[in-house]
Formats: C-alpha cells, sequence, structure tokens
C-alpha cells in the first residue's frame, strides 16, 4: 500500500507504513552514498526531535499555532527524544542541501506521527503540515545547525567521561610506578634517570588538558542559531520566536544553549565545529604519541625495551606460537588515525562554505559525531583493558638504570663537561659502569659518588 | 547453547550457532570501536576466502594437507565467495594486532564451515584445524595484505567504471554545447570567449586522466606477498608454497597478481596502499573543483552567473518556495572530502609502520574500501542524476559574450596593449560594448570590427 | 685566520671572526637542508638570549656563577636581545638533535661575545664556558623550548594586533554598509533579502571570534619547563634554579611566564604548540572563506555577481587589457593555504614525539613563527589594500533583490508554502516580479505588498 | 635617480639601476608577505626565461616581431639562463594574480636588459614593450604555468639523482650486512629470524619504487600549455606559435615538452603539479618510516634495540655528556614531515581552483620546488653522513636470536601449534632458551633441533 504526496517536481507514491514523505523518498533516490542512515547518530535524531518540541512549546506560548496541533507535536517528538520511530531517519549521513533532507525527514516524520496522535492518517497534511506547521518559524538553516551542536555536544561529553577514565587510570599507574626509577630516554638514546610513576604521570595530565580543550570547545557548541531562519535575519519567524525557542531548547534539552550574538554569522559559521574538531585533532595526537610510548616500553620481551607488561587480550599471531602484541594500543592508535583523517575532512568541508552558508555541515556532524564516540570507546577500551593492568619489570628498569652512560651526567657539576664525556664515552665504549670509572680515575670517592649516583636522588633531585 | 573453546589465555564458550570461535571472541570483546563488521567490506571476506582457498588449493598440489581437508577448505571457501556465511566476518573493521582477528575470523569461519561439510561438528579442532590447517604456510603478515590488496583492487576497477560513465556524461555535454559560445573566466574576472562545449570536455578529460593514474595504482597492487609468512622470510611456508599459491590465487581470484619482487619489502611495505591513496585524493581534489564549478555556473537563478541549470532533485529549501539548489554536485564535493579525509588516515597510519610490520593497514584497508565504493557511487549519481540533465542558457551567455571588456584583448594585436586598455576601462564604465567604441573613435572599420570581434571565432581561434 | 676547538669526536678549525665555535660549525656541515639560518626568526634569536640572560641572572642571586662572569653573559645576551650579532645564529632552522645546535650556538655566540666584554679573546672558554658556564643548570630540552614558546608568543602577539586593524576594516564596512539591501544566498542560490552592512559584520565578528581562539592558545605558551632541564627532573640544575629563572624571564622578557605544572609532562609535551597551531589553522579556514566571498562578490565586472568592486592594485593581467584581478584577497588565500601546510608538518612532527622528548621541534617552531608573521602581513595588506576602499554597486544590489523570486518566501506566512511555491517558480520561469504575479492573481493587495515585500524590512524583518 | 612609468592605474617612478619595472613596483608594495624572492627559485627564473627565449625565437621565424627586438630578447633570455640577474627577480613568492606579477618582472627585466644590448636606455619602451614585445603572444596563463613546470621537473630531476645515491648506499650496506643475523619483529614484538642485509634491501627497494613513482609523476609535467594564451583558446597568439612554441622551448631547455593535448584543460589543469606533490608525499611517507628504523634500530646504547650504531656527527647534548643523537635522521624526518605540509598546502591550492584558471599556482610551485630541494639535500646527508657509516652489533643480534621465545615458530610444523606455544610462553617467563626446554621435554632430538633451530636457516629459510 502507498500513499501519494507532491513536491515541486511531482508527485510520486511513498509506502503506507512508513513515517517520512515525498521529500524523504527524494532524498534517499539521491544519495545512496554511503549506505549509513541517518539514525546511525541518535545523537542527531534526539536533537532534530528537540528543536522541532522546542519550536512547537514556543508556537503554543505565542499563540502561533492552534493548541491541538502544537501539542501533538510536541508529543510526536518526545517519543523520538525517548528513542522512538529512530528507524524512521533514513536519508544517508552524506547529503547535499546543507542538511534539507535530515530536516525534511525530521519535519515528515513528525507530522506524521503527530498525525496519529490526533487520529488522522499519515499524509493528511491538511490537518498537521511538515513544512507549515512542524517547520513553522524555521528554516533547515537554523534547525539543522542548532541539532547538529545540540548532538555533538552531547557526544563531546560522553568522550569527556571516557577521557576522565582513561586520566585516573594512567594516575593509578603513576602512583603504583612512583618508586620504581628507570633510565629516562631523549631522542631514543639514554639520558637520565627518572620514576615511572613520572611517566604515567605525564601522560594523566596530558588527558587532563586535552579534556579541558575539548571541554572548552564544546561549550561554544552552545551559541546557537535558531530563530535565524534562512540566513540569520529571521525571516519569516514569528515575533519573539528566536528568543523564546532557545529558551525552551535549553529546557528540551537540559542544556545551556543560548542565542547567537550574530545570527547570520552564526548561520554561516561554522567556527565552533572546526574549534571542537582541532581540539579532537590535538587530543589524537597526544593520545597516539602515548600509545605509540606504550607499545615501545613493552616491546620485546626480549630483543625490546621490555621496560613494562601490557596484559594479554587474545593470541598475537596465526603462525608464531606464544606472541602477544598489544593490541590495544594498536587499535586506539587506529582510532587515532581516523580522527586526523575525520579532522582533515571537516576542514575540507568548512573551507568550502560559501556566503552566507556552508552546504556541507552533514559531512562535518557525521565526521564530529563519529570521531568523538570513537575517541570515548577507545579511551575506555585503554583504560579497562590495558593501562590498568600495566606491571613493571622493576629489576630490568634498575639494571638498566646502573649501567648507564648517563649517569655520567650527574658528574658534571663537580667534574666538568669534558671530563665527564671522556667517562660516558669509555663507560659505552667498555660496558663498565660510569661509577666504577670515576672511582678507578680518583675522580670522586665512594662516598661521594654513592650519593650523586643513587638513582632515587638522580630521579628526583629536587 | 555454547562450545568451549581455548587459547593462549585460556578456555571460553562460544556460541554454538556461530561459526566463528574462541580468537574471533576476544577480537569482539576487545575492539568495540566503530560498530562496523568486517562484513561491510563484502570484498574483503571474499578476498579472504580467496586467499585460504588458494592456499588449500596449492597444499592439495603439493601433498602438505590431506586431500579430505584440503577439498573441505576449499568448498568452504568457495560458499563465502558465493557470498554465503558474510555475516560470520563480524570483528570490528578497526582493530589492533594488523589484521590477525580478521585472518583469525576467516581461519574460524572457513574450518568451522568444513567441519560441517566434512560431517563433524563446529569446533572439532582435531579433525580440522583454523591455524594448523586453514593457516597452513600462511601468516597474518601475508595473507591479510594479499587479500586486503585483492579486495581494494575489486573496489578500484568498479571506480574506473564509474568514472568511465561521468566521463561519458561530460563528454556527451562537450558536444552538446560545441557551438555555445561563452565568456570564460579567470580569476572569477570576465576574460575571453569561449565554448561551453570545452569547458565540459575539459572536465572529461580531466575524469579520464584521473582514471588513468588510479588504474595504474591499482595495478600495483597486484603485486602481493602471500608466502612470505611471518616477516617475508617464508618460515614454515612448505616448500614451493609461495609460488604455487599465487598462481592459484590468480585462477582463483581471476585477477592476474604476481609475487613480490622482496617479500620481506611487500611484508612491510604500504606502498601499493598510499599509492592507490594519493590517486583517489587526486581525483578527489579535482572533482570537487568540477562539482566547485557546475555549483558556480548553475548559481543564480537572478542573481548568479546563471549559465547553465542542472536538474531539479528535490525541493530546495524547508522554507523558501520553489528554491531549488545544487544537491548532487553538494553531495559528490562532500564525498569528495570524505576521501581527502581517509587519504589524511591513510598516510598517519601507513607513517607509523615499524620494522617489518604496519601494524595498522585494517585502518587503511577500511578507508580506502571505503573511498572506492563512495567515490564510484558518487561519480554515477553525478553523471545520472546532474551532467546528463545539464542544459544551458544559451541567450544569457551570447549576451555576456558581447557586452564584455574582455574582447578589448581581441584588439590588442592591432591596436596595441595601451589604447586596448584604455577601451576595456571605459567599457567597463560606461557599459558601451567596446564594438561601438571602437567604432566610435574611428580605430577600426566596421568590417574589421564584425571580424575581429566575431564571438564564434575569438571562441576558436586557431 | 683560525681557531682551534675540540668536541667530542675531536679537534676542527673556526674561522677567527666569528662569534660561534665547533658545535655550529658541525651543525652547520650536518644540515644544509633549507639554506634558511637562525637569523631570519629575530624573535628565536631574542627569546634564546633572553633564556641565557634569566639564567645568569639567576645564577648571580644564587652565587652559583662567579659574578664577573655572569656579568658579561648579561651583557652579551641584551646586545643579541637588542639586535646585535643575529647574524651570527646560523645554524639551518631544520635540525636534527631536538634543538641542541641552536641552543649550543647561542650558547657559544654569547660565551665569545662575554669573553670579549670581559678582555678575552674568543674561544678562551678556560674563562668562560658555553657549556660549564652561559649553559649552567640548563639543557637544550628546557632552553629551547622556552625560548621557542617566547619566541611563538610574541610572533601571535603581533598576529593578535594585525588581526585588530582586519576586523576593524571589515566593522567599518559593516557601517558603512548598514542601508545597502542585497540578496543573501544560500548554496550559491538567491535566498532572502539582506543587508551588505551584516554581510561585513560577519566578517568581522568571524575575525573577532579567532583572535580570541589565538590569544588562549598564546596564553598556554607561557607555561615553561625551564628548570626541568634533560628530561624534567631537573638533574644539574642547581637548588632553586628553577623557580627563580622563571621569575627572571618573565622580567627580561617582560612576558608573565610562568613554571610549568609538571617538568617532565611539560618537557615532552607540545600541547601548546599543537593547539596555537590549530587555533591558526581555523583562522586560515575561515579568512580563506571570506577571501572566497570577497572574490566572488567582487567578480564580473559584466559577468559575475558584481555586487561589490575591490580598488585597484596593480594591471590583472599581461594579455587582457583592462583585467583587473582580486590579488590581495588571492594572495591572503595562498597564505591561508600555507598556513594549513605549515599545521600538518606541525602534526605531524607532533605526533612523532617519543617518551621523554620531541625531537622534531625545531620544525614546528619554524612553521608557527612564519604562520604567524605570514598571517599577520596579511590581515594587514588585506584591510589597508582591499578592504577599506571596497565600494558596493547599490543600484545593482537593490536591482537583483527586486527581481528575486526569493521574496515568495514572504508570502509564505500569508499564503502557504504550497502557492509561494507555484509564485517563485512562475517568476523564476518567466522573469516577472513576484510582486505584479502576486498582485495579478489577487492573492494580496497592492498595500499588503508594499508591506510584506518591503525590500528594507526583510533584511532586516526584526 | 628615478624613471618614469605608466600602467592603468597610473604613473609612478621606478629607480632608475633596476632592470624591473612599473608592474614589478606594484607586485612588491602588493605582496610583502614571505619575503622570499623569486630569485630564490633559480629553476623559476632560468624557465621563466627559456620560455621568452622560445616565444622570441618563434616569432623570428614567424616573422611575427622585428628581428633586431627578437634576437635582443633571445640575448637578454640567455644571460638570466646563464645565471645574471637572477637579482632583479624581486616579488614575492606568494602572489595574487596567478603569477602575473612574476610574469611581468620577466618581461620587464628581459625587455629593459634588451633595450641595453639595443643600446636603448631602460624603460625605453617604445623600442622594445614588455608586453607587445616581450609577451607576444603569450599571457601569464600559459607562461607561467608553463615555466613553473620546467622549474619543477628540472628539480625532481635533481632528486632523483639523490634518491639513487641514497637507494646505492642502502644497497651497500645490504650487501655489507649480507650474513648478519637477526631477530625480525612485527608490531615492535620478537617475531622469527633474518638478516639484517634483507632490512637494508628493503630500504633500498623502496627508495627505487618512488623514485619510479616520482620519475612518472615529473614526466607528466612536460605536456605544457604555451600558445593557449588566457584561457587556453590560443587568442591573440600569431597562427603557428603554438606548435613552434613548444618545440623551440624543448631546444632551449633540452627537456621533451610537447604540447598539451587539450589547451582549455591544460590551463586550468594542475594536474601534474598535484601528482607530482602526491608521489613526493608518498616517499615522505615512506621515508620518515625507514627513519624512525633508523633510530628504532640505534637506540640505546643500553636501554635500547642497541642493533646498529650510526656515525657520530656532533655532541649530542649540551647537559649529558658523550650523549650521541640520531640527528642525521632526525633533520631527515623533520624534511619529511615539511614535504607532508607542503602537500597538503599544494593540494588546498589545487582545489581551490575556478572555472578556466588555477590562480594559487605560485604557492604550489613555490612549495613543490622546496620539497623536492629538500628531499634532495636530505636523501644525499642521510646517505653520506649516516647510512654509509653504519655499523652492526653482531654479537648483540646473535644472542637477540638465539635466546628468543620466537624461535618456537620454527617447530610449529613439526610439534603443532598448540605446543610451541606452550614452549614459547615458558620460554618467555623462565629466560631457558626455546632449545633446552624442547630438548627436556623430549620433543626432538638434539639433532633435529640443530637443524630447526639454526638460525641462519631460519633468516633464509626457502
Amino acid at each position: 500500500m502507498r500513499r501519494e504526496e507532491r513536491d515541486l517536481i511531482g508527485v510520486r507514491e511513498v509506502p503506507e507504513d512508513v513515517y517520512w514523505g515525498i521529500h524523504t523518498l527524494r532524498a534517499l533516490e539521491n544519495f545512496p552514498l554511503t549506505g549509513i542512515p541517518l539514525s546511525s547518530h541518535p545523537e542527531l535524531v534526539v536533537a532534530l526531535a528537540a528543536v522541532k518540541e522546542a519550536a512547537a512549546l514556543t508556537h503554543l506560548e505565542l499563540g502561533t499555532l492552534p493548541e491541538e496541533r502544537a501539542r501533538a507535536v510536541v508529543a510526536a517528538c518526545r517519543e523520538i527524544g525517548a528513542g522512538r520511530l529512530h528507524e524512521q531517519f533514513v536519508v544517508d549521513v552524506f547529503q547535499g542541501g546543507a542538511g534539507t533532507s535530515a530536516n525534511m525527514n525530521a519535519n515528515e516524520v513528525v507530522a506524521n506521527r503527530a498525525l496519529e496522535i490526533l487520529g488522522h492518517p499519515r499524509g493528511a497534511h491538511e490537518h498537521l503540515h511538515p513544512n507549515d506547521d512542524v517547520n513553522r518559524s524555521q528554516s533547515t538553516n537554523d534547525v539543522y545547525p542548532t541539532a547538529a551542536k545540540l548532538a555533538v555536544y552531547a557526544a563531546a561529553g560522553r568522550l569527556l567521561d571516557a577521557m576522565t577514565v582513561l586520566r585516573d587510570a594512567f594516575g593509578d599507574r603513576g602512583g603504583h610506578f612512583a618508586k620504581t626509577v628507570k633510565l629516562g630516554r631523549t631522542q631514543l638514546q639514554d639520558a637520565v634517570p627518572m620514576t615511572l610513576g613520572r611517566e604515567f604521570d605525564a601522560f594523566a595530565l596530558t588527558v587532563r588538558d586535552d579534556a579541558d580543550l575539548i571541554g572548552l570547545a564544546a561549550a561554544s557548541l552552545l551559541e546557537v542559531n535558531l530563530g535565524g531562519t534562512a540566513i540569520g535575519t529571521g525571516l519569516n519567524a514569528d515575533a519573539g520566536f528566536a528568543r523564546q525557542a532557545v529558551a525552551h531548547l535549553a529546557t528540551v534539552a537540559s542544556v545551556p544553549v543560548r542565542p547567537a550574538r550574530d545570527l547570520v554569522e552564526s548561520t554561516q559559521g561554522i567556527g565552533g565545529f572546526v574549534r571542537l574538531s582541532g581540539a579532537l585533532r590535538q587530543f589524537a595526537v597526544r593520545l597516539s604519541k602515548i600509545c605509540n610510548d606504550l607499545r615501545l616500553l613493552a616491546s620485546g620481551p626480549g630483543a625490546g625495551l621490555g621496560e613494562i607488561r601490557l596484559p594479554e587480550l587474545q593470541a598475537g599471531s596465526s603462525i608464531m606460537p606464544g606472541k602477544v602484541n598489544p593490541v590495544m594500543p594498536e587499535a586506539v592508535n587506529q582510532v587515532c588515525f581516523d580522527v586526523l583523517g575525520a579532522d582533515a575532512a571537516v576542514c575540507a568541508a568548512a573551507q568550502a562554505g560559501q556566503l552566507q552558508l556552508n552546504a556541507f555541515e552533514p559531512l562535518m556532524v557525521h565526521h564530529l559525531l563519529n570521531s568523538a564516540n570513537r575517541l570515548a570507546a577507545a579511551c575506555r577500551l585503554l583504560a579497562e583493558r590495558c593501562v590498568a593492568g600495566i606491571e613493571a619489570d622493576e629489576e630490568r628498569l634498575r639494571a638498566l638504570v646502573e649501567r648507564s652512560s648517563g649517569l655520567a651526567t650527574a658528574l658534571n657539576p663537580v667534574i666538568g663537561y669534558q671530563r665527564s664525556t671522556a667517562l660516558a664515552r669509555e663507560c659505552r665504549e667498555s660496558g663498565v659502569p660510569v661509577r666504577e670509572l670515576a672511582a678507578r680515575d680518583g675522580l670522586l670517592t665512594h662516598d661521594e659518588l654513592d650519593e650523586l649516583l643513587d638513582p632515587w636522588r638522580l630521579a628526583r633531585p629536587s
């Protein structure tokens, strides 16, 4: 069974059992690009419903929509907000039209569900119209960015929770290894002693700082252009709509959205998206470096650095028996590379905006939601399946410190750079510890050497 | 119902009704990162089965696997090649371990299906073992890259077909508009006359050249490292395996794969992937420029260039009645930006390889398959839903030529750069056509001007 | 004439007349990569001298360096800070060793100049040693990042000044065009009326917001790791050095630097650089979009949008007389693309850090200084040579509004989306203004139409 | 002393002693962006002169320029080709106008030098005009891309020479270490034996393959659009000019340039530049990985992999005595990151082309020349100052093989994956070699183990 619908191009039949209509049908035909439907981003579906609900509540207040209609729209939106009808959001995540198809998909689903609530059949738009009623005082160009910001903000919030878990896991290891002395390295060359604890504490701080950065960027998304309609002038919005709709939205979504300072700028502006993308990118760059370090420190077991052991999670090889690989950091590295790629796509799209609009927001939103969600999963998995179970090879760590030529650095202030260099050199070549060489040469007494070369003092000199 | 399986970490229960086993189970638990299963890339599933089949056929020939087992493996692989059991390839597309989980997923599914064929229950690995039999003479490190190359090669082939469709669509419009004179533009400023046909012919040539580049890059993927096992030395491969397995693979997959010149280099090398990514990126850059041009030429209708009309595909706006947007080029632009992002991710992953392996191939393969498939869809949709129906506003095009100050260029060789400049300037400021100004000043006769300023001659001067 | 110097590799002769020594000589031989010497970044040279001066002042205070030596070092540093001896900073901006060569170049120049001040010949290191004295309590790994942050902070400050100039230029045009009604565009298609003033106001706000972002990022660079020495543990720094050196540095450089919260994290961390790079990148993305808009709005003169005129700065063509091109926005676009590239390089380098250090800071610093300085030049030139002189074609702007089918949008709330669509369509096809069509159909009275379609009301509806 | 010149904007004074004129003066004022003059790219200056010479020779042949003038132009161009007057190419490498300023700088310098040759003062353009004579039958839009392609082709050629040096250096080490057995690693975990020679041979092959790719890309630059003038239609070019000018250019530049297949496509097309940028990028990605490997293999000396020793080139630290860092690979890594950034800039510029021209070629050309030249320097320095002097720690390499649990892999085919796994595990945990464990368990005889575990057999199994 099918019902007939009409748009400016002509008449088409829509399957009777779906809540979407002719505009969604056109989009389905026009954009079979990724096979990934809008519903794969539940945050976005929920946010679209929140915007529609806020608009209807405003019309109820302003008296600019018949009460019955407005109430039905609100009821339909709440169902979507509660997770129902998501499968009706079918248009491809990549779509031309700056999100028009996503907005129309929402308008149609909300309208048809509201019609049902009112006791009318789907498609009876004379009783409640997707454009004239559900979309009243709105344009795709304010609805879509507003919903997108809400969705991305929500995803960023979940990422921040996961980052806290990861930060705590690093911090916990930092405390655990606070007394584990090891040799620090610069440029992959042996440097001077430190503790393994400080190494993990540094990871924790990196995660915390990047969480702050992401939090600030996410907060900048709360400035929304709802009420600006097509280009930010608010044409066709009922008087008072903009201000009240944003207030309602804050309540509906439980998020402190605020009206844009300049609706024209906000409509074309993608500053918040680029900013968040940049913050996610920064975290990806630095999380990738951390994963590289974990893999490096765990390299071996025999022919690598072998300083730490990661938990064994699965067989490492289909051919090499007993091989265990650092699969969790490797997987997280890939998520990081993916986020770098997503950021590049976001930037290319951001740059391509023209005049009063950026038509490429759907791509940006898709990638930002993916990146935030994938990083969140990566943080939790890394924390729980890897970091929490990391152990140190204390014996090896201490031995590496004691035989290191880097200890000569500590003699520097006493015997000078030139003579220290000679000692370090001989230690490297002969393998004889710096301590023995210095003693042999009578440069320092045993007591002095005991103090100067005490690994614990060296690792925490101040 | 569940069956027990064991790996180096311990014993786990696997659902009775699945074909995968404990290694896949571990991967499912370790990598819930994107929610996108391996089966979303049917090319890769089919290619993994092709490699397993080629290996079994080789063992059959070499007598290194009992005939019954080998034949069962072949039969199972052919079922997968025909599209069955794909839903059993469940591990996430992002995975640590350089593809080990994908390979083990394949080994387990093939083994269990082969066991069924042999009349044994799934999990009865004493009769046929995922590692010892299905994976015999192989390692993830040769199986996975080999299968990945086959998969990406197949996807690239489909893209090339789609590019031909797009090239022909542009070529067709080129012919259609061969006599449509228009004003060319440089730096968005009016330049000198040309034909609209040549504009579309240029698009066609761009697509053709990039298809050549992609074809060359794809062909470089045909050098495979099957038989190199873990690091390219071929350790544990039965004598003669490498050479014969590649030959069988060529037959099974109907693709002219050839053995790598240097198996060590080929195992760690991701040159072919980076090269193809670069070629796809180049096409994305240039296709994006073409879409920009289409949108620019179709801008308006009243306040834009308004030179061409794109087919109307859907209502352009939820608020502005009658607005029709260039949704198809816009969607294709987004696919292009997406490909740029994917390329950035591929490059980040490529750079991160270490020593004898790049552990990040799963990410590269995922993105290359996506990019090729999305570009293919984009090319076909653009050709069929947009380019094929493009029409020119001939009248406007001719008018723009005739009143253009750019015509003064044609007088350059006769009256000199200096005087032409003065004419062009006056034309710009007064709006009086160059022709009239030149006649007024008695610089040239009407006949001379007729010839010198004939748009058709100017558009095709040689 | 040459003087002999020695390092751990051997003895070499250094030209008598230079202030640098053997370490710089080695670097000159090792890194002839770009031909761009350190002195091309005066900010960095000055910052290195500031760090050396702060260290010497601290030693003076602590009594850890003979007063005479310390005072000579301070005097030498102040000369460099005042712009002298910059030509002695000769090592290539690209260098291995994480900045060691830059630090040693500074140590040697300062030491030799200080020796002169003390009445000794250059190279008489027994009286004042580049490492033991000038570099006392320091390591490249704290000196170089600290100096780099100061340098980049200074460059960012100059960029912020230039951004203010550009913002004001846009704001000035915004005011100038506050009453100039024009047709807004979405997706390059005619949309609804607005003012040209709001278009320029939006540019001004974008610049202001990105200045805020850059300012925040620059401020994060003020957390420095001076005193952390090799890996952040402060090994070999005299007691109390770290705290006091940073305080002195704040005074010497007149910049509120503060000690890092975690010296280990700060030594390996490149968060501030990545953050600033991301902020510059965001501005580049958005400034590029603004330049694109300027070029688009100024396209023509006959066959383009022709809404604004940019000042004529030079002949546009070597062949087309009278052609004037938007060369200033084009040049700025290129600076923006350059900044995008620099950011990609910075990110690649940032990701490549390992364990306690990122060895690739010289590349990051070079690119950040270039980007900040080039953007600063671009902002000023764009403001002064382009934006300040922009004029509008008021007549054309008004005509485009009046004949636009987009006016039908304004009738939407009164006659409904469906009937508005029909009107818009007819207007597009026939060229007859919406107003006339609506009057003809008796849909609205002339008075109603006068009010509803008043461009000024439409452009500023609220 | 100054001379007066005039352009379409007005009259200006030009210093008497320079060869450039008013157009160059305008450019100097408009584009003080990077401070890097055109003359920093001698390849480009020489190529511009070659194009001007080829044009003049063609006019001589066609009789379309007075012989005396043409000969003077040829003579002036040859002087520039021989390296004179380069300091007169003063416009900034970043410039708006698609290269117009570079072309006009060339036209003016050539004209003024030719005037001198003819016995006229500079600026006496009535005797020989920069536009009407030197630029006759040409436009910036064909001159500049043609010259740019020649310049980049020349730079690429020098890079290919340097890559051969690097490839040979790796190949030489490959031969030198052909019998040095070592443990291969996958995912930084111990894998199975190989030779150090094969590791270096793989590097050599990578360099060779990327040289092939770069060579192909460079060759694609030989298709030039000279004769297409403004937009590829050849307007204002004398009859026969295009064909003959390209032929002359091939002779003048000694490079097999050929006419573009489609002049319109070629004028707007930047395919060759993007392709070469992609090829350079691929090499940068892979050379960076090689440098990472060298740094990793040379890590230590005590607490790293310590497999190879790089030549000592300079003191590694200003604080840690005797520390020697892998400065050459580190510097090359930075060049690689720089090339990645340059490629990102090139791609952003490439994408921004519009309609009949890409106005951003100056940026692309600047970055491509930099990248090719920097990579060439990097290849030579790496080969000569690092690779050629690499030595192996043979003793350590052999010891790592013998105690590796990875040897269990070799027992796989004989005792099965399950039992091998148990052995490998015990070896890892106890440190007892696999060989002893297998013998203890009576799994194999000593003779069998001797053969199965012979490192040399394992390293080269086939």
